[in-house]
């Protein structure tokens, strides 16, 4: 059975509650039943409408939506939310959503603040719901197989790990122009201490801890306000140190002319290198110590079984972003399934990341901050 | 309001019935409420239970789909059919919905014969239904840029089309293994008298016709069946002559080892040249006669509002086959909702193939076979 | 020692004359003492300074060259000839530079017509001497990896072969602008009867042989005159039948607006294909039936050693078109040492084209003109 | 007249020596007349043999070659010498030659260190003579369309730089199994106190200030020996400041297994950016803020002058490794006879990198090599 869900944020001028809307609906698991699209009541109204929606499940606030949900019958009653507003309105409703029994799916980062994050643990670890993030890098085939092929030892011991997130779009002074995504982006009070670090910053960290299945222990960075007038980091690189003497380079730049959402990561170990960039995402590139270098394709039969199993296609359909999304959602509504006949053990025997992840995010939001801030060269990435 | 569909076809072993399912999907414009996903019943039933369906609106053959949906009232019954069975089950459901007044999305080629098309066409012509056909690449959206670009005057006066659609999944005797989708695209029962020229072929022809806006008058073609045991072409090639006096070469090859899926068009006028390849399916290179080539990329701010209307995401956020194939779907429903207020006039005022790209399909696959029997280097094409 | 060499055309305004004497330099094999750089007495003279050359070893006519040489002692004479000049100044001196004792190093077509052709021929065969024709293509290391996949059977017995060249620098009616090189490569007198199909449809002709091992039996082709006022053909496409069974399709165009130079040749067998693009001349895409595709480099310890024979720096540090001329040149230089030692026993020891595919390039071009004219599909490819 | 010269380096197992040759040679501009190939004489001898030279003028000692080269008359005498050795014997017999009033080409770094290049600096000062630094990159005619890009203002105010130069052929222990290259570049007394950071770092850095037109003015640098027995660094990553607010990161790692020699740059302005990439040398990558990017392609029409200057063939005829060195030695070749004239007035008015850059290049290798020891985050790059 599909499950129903409600989505809280995703109104009028969002990007990223379409994203979430399709990649729930793209495999047929979830059913959209509700939403508090906007704290302006009408313009939840209207989306709502929009999608089709009872008038009576759409609500100008998500308390008043997890309000009334809370009060239908169990087999009525949605079974999660969907958290796709700015940062400062993650923790609060992901809190009572959870304290109301349900499980929860959030936008990354995690909350305005890593004190905000810790709040949402608690909840999570009192309540025992299934909590997803949506770290879409994560949730491209591609990206799974580098990940496999790290872990099967074919790269051998790593020891450079370089990621990188360029993008151009807030190459000038957006928010002034009226643009909403720049507006709440760059906004401190809204998306909270780190604006790139933030924003796509965390993205890239997660993509090199995921991959290389190393943790960041030590990082030197500089964030740079590069546009004048702008209130947050638009700039942002670092040397990284890893886990197990690997070390590496971050570079999160929103100022990169021209550039659109190239994220690429690349891994070297004793035995050999991988490459993955956004723009190329159905294919890996394994380079070996000697030999040809060599082109995994998502579809082939040759991937692990943990990367095909998120793909949709035969090698050579194009599969996209919001197909990687819908991967993160896919596995949401396995442990939720699991949950519901009480076999849900924790998110680590899903592929999708969760609360660890998003307390590491805001972590390494502040981590780099602070190093920004420090004239040592190091700064303990700890938590 | 979301759009009622049952679908014919797509069963257990089905390739193209989960993409057209996720299709309509994606953009929330349609809901699957029945199906005759197989004439085994068993197996229909049990694809309609894992996808949710009523047990009362699954049935074993479309002929009693088609007849308890009539049945029903107007506010629950379907209004419209997906057809993505094998080639010789598409004349028969859709002339049958056709007269029920049902709407009819069906997948190429239209028919297993230019017979049969001219069948379909009779019925559409009498009941004034909607009918779309799912040339997919037609659904991408730089290759509607394209498109417009040729239309825009921005290449000239063209010259010259080359079209290739190289596969290499059959390049071994894999009909003989038990594979399902090799087994009736090999077999003239099923598939028609074309194998690959009608499987990709039609594809290639259909994209040539629809980014250059000309019309192929003669084909100078070859088919062959390179591996043995093999009772259909499984290797096809032409020179082409088009309108206007523009010519070009068109290649619809499966035994390319190696390849998989790499449709790419070129059209080259007195001003300069465009180039799409599928792989790469979200740029556009575009190739003044003088100054450097141009990479135009989906989801930017320059493109035509005809191309934007087809992303769903902003600039470096890849979307790819299903996307495509929902952009046919969406158009497939905004011709619905027109018919349902009345103002539908026809396929030419929306952006989907329809009846006339499918009678063409049919007869390209005819013509080509013809020419590639035929001693004489030009063969006609004339419907 | 360097071997001498005069050169036969190459004078200013010439783009091939340059080209050869710097792969002759490149590789220290060879010292140019003397030319006939133009028929325009000042203009050879004037190249020769500017060369740095004797100014009695340069002279306005080969026929005085050539004389003047065959007086000086054998220390001093030259030893071999490059003729670079326009197709109708092939035969003539490189008939009177074999007679006269010298080897012959001539730019591809062998000459302005078959019968030409077969004139030079009679002269090799009578005098022994050395004969090389520069195709470059065939000079590129990893078009020599590509021929040693086959030759080795990586690929298994080959089907299909797609070959094409295309241009787009004679999109406009160039020639009358008083550029000299569409002047003379579309002028009937200078040129010979093909103007696109002998200018670059030899080349792609000869790589598809080259490449595959396999010889064109039977040709389909279109040739077009595209640009109004052009006297010779511009744009040229064939269907191909090869022995052993193998079918192919090559374009030969001019009018490609925006093309530069992308050669590019494909070859499919039962087990794997390969590609490879003058775009990126240091990567050849091997694909085998299954697994990843693989991309051999030039400079790697993994290539065939005929291949690495041919490179001159360690992977990752680019050859390009000279190089390749000069793996041509080395090759002559050889046969050419060999001779003198007498031990040259015809050019099938070496590996740069000679005779037997300047022939063909001359039977290809008749060849493809008849087919054109024909109404017949398959025109026989026999010399 | 071809300017005479002698080779200091280059004999048995030297990589670079050949390199040097054949692009003093590709042009036309350099006759080789002597040596001393190797402080071995035979091996310097068969050096000089296999490259056709007079006996008496290779020798086993720079010193010897040089007294011997004076002595000489004017007209027989080198010009210029070319020194290609180690590191260790750069400064020694650049002092000498320039003493004894030859011009000099050296390949980078100019120096063991800091010290012995101030001690060049006084003799060029002293002299006057002309002295080349082969920093390649900086030949190839793309990277002098990328600057004359910066320069002319299409990018608008600089703001961010990223260079690197990924290497994986010392992932392995390699000096210990008689590697010659590995040995002496492994090797401080012979390489000099840095390892990647010399031999690779120092032609990022330079890329990075040439392309930019601004200087690096601090560096936050962290070094690393990846590979266990290696006595110098391995790999080096570094946060960099430059003039003018700029900011960026530099990689130079020699242990990124399966790289080759992938060298790239990325500089974003306020107005768009642009990208070049070693292993696709003849394009170049501009990206507007806003419009499709484009690709700039070698031998067009519409480059800067002093980029087309640098090419010897037409769009489409790829150029490479040697031909970018040949045009660091055509530059000075030129420098040499404006000498002669008494024309010349230091290395500012040509296109190559000299004294400067290779001061600065040694600086670069000390400052990194103190950023990476100190615990601050910043060390200022002072000269």
């Amino acid at each position: 059975m599909k499950i129903r869900y409600s989505m809280i944020g995703g109104g009028p001028g969002s990007f990223i509650g379409a994203v979430h809307r399709r990649a729930a609906w793209l495999d047929g698991g979830f059913e959209l039943v509700g939403g508090a699209f906007s704290s302006n009541s009408s313009q939840s109204k209207s989306t709502g409408e929009e999608l089709g929606l009872s008038a009576e499940r759409v609500h100008g606030s998500f308390e008043a939506m997890l309000e009334a949900e809370v009060r239908l019958s169990g087999e009525e009653r949605i079974q999660a939310v969907s958290i796709v507003t700015p940062n400062h309105v993650h923790a609060a409703p992901a809190i009572r959503a959870l304290e109301m029994g349900f499980h929860v799916i959030i936008d990354k980062p995690l909350a305005l603040s890593l004190d905000e994050a810790r709040e949402i643990e608690k909840l999570v670890k009192k309540t025992g719901r299934v909590l997803a993030l949506t770290h879409t890098y994560a949730g491209y085939p591609m990206v799974k197989e580098a990940r496999h092929l790290v872990k099967s030892g074919k790269l051998g011991k790593i020891r450079k790990i370089f990621v990188e997130y360029p993008q151009g779009w807030l190459s000038t002074f957006l928010e002034s122009e009226g643009n909403r995504q720049a507006g709440w982006r760059t906004d401190p009070a809204r998306s909270g201490a780190g604006g790139s670090v933030g924003d796509i910053g965390t993205h890239a960290a997660h993509l090199a801890e995921y991959v290389s299945g190393l943790r960041i222990t030590e990082i030197c960075a500089e964030l740079n306000t590069v546009v004048n007038g702008r209130q947050l980091d638009d700039d942002a690189a670092a040397l990284l140190h890893f886990e197990e003497g690997a070390s590496g380079v971050l570079i999160a730049t929103q100022v990169a002319a021209g550039e659109e959402n190239a994220v690429k990561i690349r891994v070297y170990g004793e035995l050999g290198g991988l490459e993955w960039i956004h723009s190329n995402p159905n294919s890996l590139l394994f380079k070996p110590l000697d030999g040809p270098a060599q082109i995994y394709r998502a579809g082939t039969g040759y991937l692990h079984e943990s990367t095909s199993a998120n793909t949709r296609l035969p090698a050579g359909h194009p599969e996209g972003y919001i197909e990687a999304f819908a991967n993160i959602y896919t596995g949401f509504s396995r442990a939720i399934q699991d949950y519901e006949k009480g076999n849900y053990q924790g998110p680590e025997s899903y592929d999708f990341p969760s609360l660890e992840e998003g307390i590491r995010g805001m972590a390494f939001i502040e981590t780099m901050i602070a190093s920004s801030k420090s004239d040592k060269k190091w700064t303990k990435f700890s938590i």
